[in-house]
């Protein structure tokens, strides 16, 4: 597939783009619920295609959790169909009111959701994204272009033709969703030159493809890099549920972004707390990494480097630091994390909202796990991914994130003067 | 002024950000009189201090534009403490819940506007961008690097002065507002490479400005490009409307953003329309371009080529093209317009709404002048530029463009099963 193949491809989702624009809730519901029964119909041969593709994974030495990810067994595939009703079912998040008023010259001015237009999605093997990602599109009105891993090429195929016939089925333009099917970089390259047809690429996967799509493109990207999440446990922290949202955070799902990484224990609490912990981590097999502090009460344990506090482990290790207060707490977070998710244990309001207000994080959790952070706890349906940006969508990015907004200005004759 | 200096300002910022980011909505405001009184307190000063520059710019023989942008006049100084009170009066931008649900399982999450953490502003000439810019930033509880033209430098650090003095005086970070103050590239170039504590560049002035930033960064670049603005009039656009807004949006004032470029006419009523709109520009001195349609109907004109569709021209020059129905002018705008500012001419709510739907613009006026587009009359109290992106901001950018937002989730041990 050649660059003129990708232009052509981006030019059709523009046009689409423009043709999406003005299509109502109604209609754009109806194709979800469509796009899920063309689903439906070919399940079967999605799972066998799958297994085809996952078996030749598995020969061609990919690890367990590559497999893994890769795989569509019955219950994954239920999964997608699920989210994209669960999508349907959301409000619109098109041609909502954000605010508006009348001016004193009777100038009627109000500012509301729009489509982006057309959004690229360049992500690694998991073929649950190609479903996610077009149901968070065509819920928010925009094209899309998906451009998923060679290893899932024949998976993602099969569920963009049976979705992009659903849609179609609706009413939908034709090119509302389209892929790349051609694997190679060649095609990822030239779809990074296509700034005068997409207006905003989401890249999923590690961070190497992440800095290699930022950095080789004009076009808007809404980024990805690390889940370096931490814990503070408060002077006051209730010791069981201290410990209970420390192993939750940690070990519910170890290789994901808002896993624990970083455990701040307050001085006033360290000497009861730690013995507690680090027998409920080691339970659990996690490694923990101290500092000068920390190995006073647990001699036991590896020293942490200043490396550590840099570590998004997606492993079973943790690095632990006592810490002098809340400000010191609020001070290592926003020093070494990396803006993701955050948590506090507390029962003190006071402290909690000062956590709240200062922690400069996507997601601030108070007596939660960190594991809660994202699309199914926040009420988002589904997601194309989480952005660690602060500019435009901070978090999990749904359907509201794929909106940009217009003012829009109704006079009757109205001049400057 | 060294990378380090730059680096030790921008270290100041970022530490500054931190304190403003738990600062209440009282005390931004208070800050912002105090900044507004101490002003007036330097206002000869700083009319004197601005005469000499203004002086120096004749004597380097600037144009006469560049020494009208750079003058500050009474009337400017009283606009610029104007504008300071007036976004001090606005609701706060901050800790406004933009969402919220409590989950099935108890979970309280909500989502909250908070301050990006540090702007720089990257601008020419023009001194009133110094306050206005420091205004918004306060008001958004940002920390503010402003980086203004050398030919204003000294009226730049004198406005400065008096705003730090006025901000601190309410109790805010010492640098929660600062100042470049050495002219030349080097220092801007040191500006770009502080990703690790800037948030977001502004750069305010002409497209090569804006171009090297945006070029020559890793920090998020929030654009100003074309304003390459359009009116179409519709089949029944009642013709002294018609002519009154077209006049207007070009002529109020030529050198601007969101002054008209392309008049559009519907071929139904272009015979009638298009002799007594040659009247009217020609009784402004303004050039008419037209298409061949046009030339059959006003012979005497230039006729249109296709850079013409292109251009903006920021003078007394407008093209004008005959289109065949609203689906032909909507096409025409989003093919050659900038996405700015685009408006229609009709008393058809059906077209009116398609126009409001399909064009994909940040203003979109109907029976309005496109010179009403911008923060003045959209009700933003002040702004600190105009974004052409379609990510973040759309539009002008007021106070509520320079905040994100943050997920927080309350529970009570709430893990994740």
């Amino acid at each position: 597939m050649s660059t003129s193949a990708v232009e052509v491809i981006a030019r059709q989702s523009r046009v689409a783009a423009g043709q999406l624009s003005s299509t109502s809730e109604t209609l754009r519901n109806l194709a979800l619920s469509n796009m899920a029964e063309a689903l439906e119909s070919v399940r079967r041969q999605v799972l066998e295609v799958n297994a085809r593709e996952v078996a030749k994974a598995r020969q061609n030495g990919q690890t367990p959790a590559m497999v893994r990810r890769l795989t569509i067994d019955d219950k994954v595939f239920q999964y997608m169909l699920d989210r994209l009703r669960k999508v349907a079912r959301r409000p619109d998040p098109l041609n909502r009111v954000l605010q508006g008023h009348t001016n004193p010259a009777g100038l009627r001015v109000y500012k509301k959701s729009a489509p982006l237009g057309v959004i690229g999605i360049i992500y690694e093997s998991r073929p649950n994204v190609t479903t996610d990602a077009a149901g968070v599109c065509i819920k928010s009105g925009n094209a899309v272009i998906l451009r998923g891993g060679s290893e899932a090429l024949q998976s993602n195929a099969l569920l963009t033709d049976a979705m992009i016939k659903g849609a179609v089925d609706a009413g939908l333009p034709q090119h509302a969703i389209q892929i790349i099917r051609m694997p190679g970089h060649e095609a990822v390259d030239a779809l990074l030159k296509m700034d005068g047809y997409v207006d905003v690429l989401i890249p999923r996967g590690g961070k190497g493809l992440i800095k290699r799509i930022a950095g080789g493109t004009r076009i808007p990207v809404i980024k990805h890099y690390d889940g370096i999440c931490h814990l503070y446990l408060a002077e006051d922290a209730d010791p069981t549920q201290a410990v209970d949202l420390a192993v939750n955070s940690k070990c519910q799902s170890i290789q994901v972004c808002n896993a624990l990484e970083t455990l701040l224990v307050d001085k006033h609490c360290a000497k009861p707390l730690l013995p507690l912990l680090h027998k409920a981590f080691s339970a659990n097999a996690v490694e923990l990494r101290g500092c000068e502090a920390t190995l006073k009460i647990l001699p036991g344990i590896t020293r942490a480097t200043e490396d550590d506090w840099h570590s998004e482990y997606l492993a079973p290790i943790l690095a632990v630091k006592i810490v002098d207060g809340l400000d010191q707490a609020i001070a290592h977070i926003n020093h070494y994390g990396s803006g993701h998710t955050d948590a506090i244990v507390t029962q003190n309001l006071k402290m909690a909202q000062q956590f709240e207000q200062r922690v400069d994080s996507a997601s601030v959790l108070i007596n939660a796990s960190t594991r809660l952070s994202g699309g199914g706890d926040y009420g988002l349906g589904s997601v194309v991914g989480i952005s660690t940006d602060k500019l435009h969508a901070r978090g999990p990015v749904g359907p509201d994130e794929l909106t940009t907004y217009k003012w829009v200005a109704y006079g009757n004759g109205h001049l400057r003067h």
